[in-house]
């Protein structure tokens, strides 16, 4: 027997919270177990759910009373795979009260089923040759209504500064100004243009959108038209869906996971699914090879722990753990790392926070921090780059900048945060 | 130009709402406006958004300060699919503190792209031959472990019973016990045998699980093995697989969809997606037939003026809406009505109130109340009918209990609330 386990935060002021864990690891697994006959309970017993932890929180001035219960279900309940892990776990259970899905553990024989990205950290690397520095990345700006030159030349004018990726703002969809095939082999021809200027190779992530069942056909054309890379809303279509696209030997390129409409679900305290398990194992297991999220830093704001906590689970956590009664005869599966990529509000002089709290291997991730610089996106672009420079080499931005005017310019324009 | 409608409920102390509304009106369509050349705004007017209305809510001792925001977004910004429209509207913005998506009204041109349900009301009834009364719906007990054997013994109890439709348990996924194909086969058997004594029709909602891209032929194999309905657990997949089973003209049968995880986005104040845009609108539009969603009845609460605007986009809303410049030219496309299942904790005694607060058209829908009857699984469903019966011939459930010793061991067992 091998089981995954689900860890809840249920609030409530009178709760027995030792009852409610027993009704949820009965009432989600077998059913009912106390009016069993013995004979059908020695059948039953590897399909029953276990409470693994109970651990209660009585109410203080900053929280009412609540508990985190851990259950572990028995994996052979379910299909290897997320839409029924989820509803085992979280389907009903969702709509009892309030309750939050804040972890998640698979087991080996359900990690077994997933081969996760199928690219990962150092494919990304080796892609791009950068082996000794974090990344940089640059959203389009405007999109919408442009046309097919006007993407070119804004995406060229984002490649000469130096960026190592480009992604497709979320929200642009196939249009017949700018369809799929011909947005890639403009932005290509584009970053072409530029390396040629630059010398540095680019990652542009074209947003895959469209039908469910039309997305597989649309991605081979995307990289049929020379695409390097792939933008998924990945919460618009499920982490099925994603998983389908990143285990497909025929897409042979990475994916970056877009976390639209995440915040449906991850940022109140006592409902919804959390953030390191939406955003952090869910996106890794399910094969993405970035995970763009809100950043603690700028406009669009996510806690600080939580933002650390998906790095974790994205970099460095084993996601395999054992819980049963038996010694798992598989041997643990090693998932690819993710990039963590976090997101929105991002200027250069934010750039020394980005690399203490994450490292080095992080995307720096901008659009208004490059397109709105003062001297132009290119300058935007060399503006981080001096920025990761500067804090790689072990200066301060301020000392940095006087040698470097895009950099000047930036901390001039938006300023500067060291701790 | 023609425009689909989000409206928001939005929470600050201090927030500038009006400022709000225009910048996202502005930002998740064009980007920005402002510093635009007049030249460009000619033709970017066609692609931006509008400001619809601002209703601001001062704080009170019941709530906190917060607006009602409804914005225009122009169809011509998307493709004619769900994930891009609530990409749009509600991807970026669903992380930027907290905001509530509680309404979506579509254009014409948007909601022309749909077929919606299949079947339907008025389908579902004519294929059971029943026009004159509020259907009743069992739900196996247990069926994790249990084999071929036990579930269609556990089917004909409940068919016997005279029940109109039972639905799989949304956590039995594929299994070597159980697998679908023999599951359909030997209930719809047992089906045969119990309308061979009861005269009565039924329909079966089999659980429709596994990877994406292969529920369609998982979907046609049910059906070629008898099925005769689906159950499906949509919010694990994306509506847009929804709305790909639904259209498909192979898949012959009517779709149930079930809420799992729902309670992840629809019970905060502050945050995610109100409960008749996710398990309303968006699931009438995706084709659902019939709907299932948490009573206020029973074990698993909604509140009942949620339950009661989930009914109304259900089976009376138009759900089209004109806003724009020019009339539109597409009529309206009138979507088939979807039937509402409230369910959770629903026993005999609790009838009056549900055929009260929702009419005909409805689902009676029992898991426990129907096999947990004391006399038995069978007389459960006799239970319900009688309550059914008793309502709809304007007799009080004590007075028709009297003759009818089903429902009154109902009673005696879990009560009675006629008001």
């Amino acid at each position: 027997m091998s089981y995954c386990l689900a860890t809840y935060r249920c609030f409530g002021e009178q709760t027995d919270f030792h009852k409610k864990a027993q009704g949820i690891a009965v009432g989600l697994t077998v059913g009912s177990w106390t009016d069993l006959p013995e004979a059908k309970k020695a059948n039953m017993q590897k399909h029953l759910g276990q409470v693994v932890s109970v651990e209660i929180q009585e109410a203080s001035a900053s929280s009412p009373r609540y508990a985190d219960i851990q259950i572990a279900y028995p994996d052979v309940n379910f299909s290897l795979d997320i839409p029924a892990l989820l509803v085992t776990v979280f389907g009903k259970l969702s709509m009892d009260g309030q309750i939050k899905l804040i972890d998640l553990h698979f087991s080996e024989r359900f990690l077994s089923a997933f081969s996760g990205p199928k690219y990962g950290i150092a494919g990304i690397r080796s892609q791009l040759g950068v082996h000794d520095r974090p990344l940089l990345m640059s959203i389009f700006k405007s999109v919408i209504g442009h046309d097919m030159q006007e993407l070119a030349s804004q995406f060229k004018q984002q490649a000469l500064g130096g960026v190592d990726l480009i992604k497709d703002d979320e929200i642009l969809f196939e249009n017949p100004l700018t369809p799929i095939e011909k947005r890639v082999a403009a932005c290509m021809q584009a970053a072409a243009e530029a390396e040629a200027e630059t010398g540095q190779k680019l990652l542009y992530a074209v947003n895959l959108t469209g039908p469910t069942f039309q997305l597989k056909e649309q991605a081979k054309k995307a990289i049929d038209h020379g695409a390097n890379a792939l933008l998924f809303n990945v919460l618009a279509y499920g982490f099925d869906t994603l998983q389908a696209l990143a285990s497909d030997p025929e897409i042979t390129i990475p994916v970056a996971a877009h976390p639209a409409m995440a915040g449906a679900m991850y940022p109140s305290p006592n409902y919804g699914i959390g953030a390191s398990v939406l955003l952090g194992k869910l996106m890794r297991l399910a094969g993405a090879d970035l995970v763009l999220f809100p950043s603690p830093y700028g406009s669009v704001v996510m806690p600080k722990e939580e933002n650390l906590a998906i790095q974790q689970v994205l970099l460095t956590e084993e996601l395999a753990k054992h819980y049963g009664y038996q010694t798992p005869q598989l041997s643990a599966n090693k998932l690819k790392r993710s990039l963590p990529v976090p997101s929105a509000g991002i200027h250069p002089g934010l750039t020394p926070l980005i690399l203490r709290d994450f490292g080095q291997d992080v995307v720096v991730n901008a659009g208004g921090g490059i397109h709105g610089h003062p001297m132009g996106t290119a300058a935007g672009g060399r503006a981080f780059r001096q920025a990761i420079d500067a804090v790689q080499q072990g200066h301060g931005l301020k000392e940095y900048a006087a040698q470097h005017p895009e950099l000047q310019a930036a901390i001039d324009a938006w300023g500067l945060r060291e701790n």
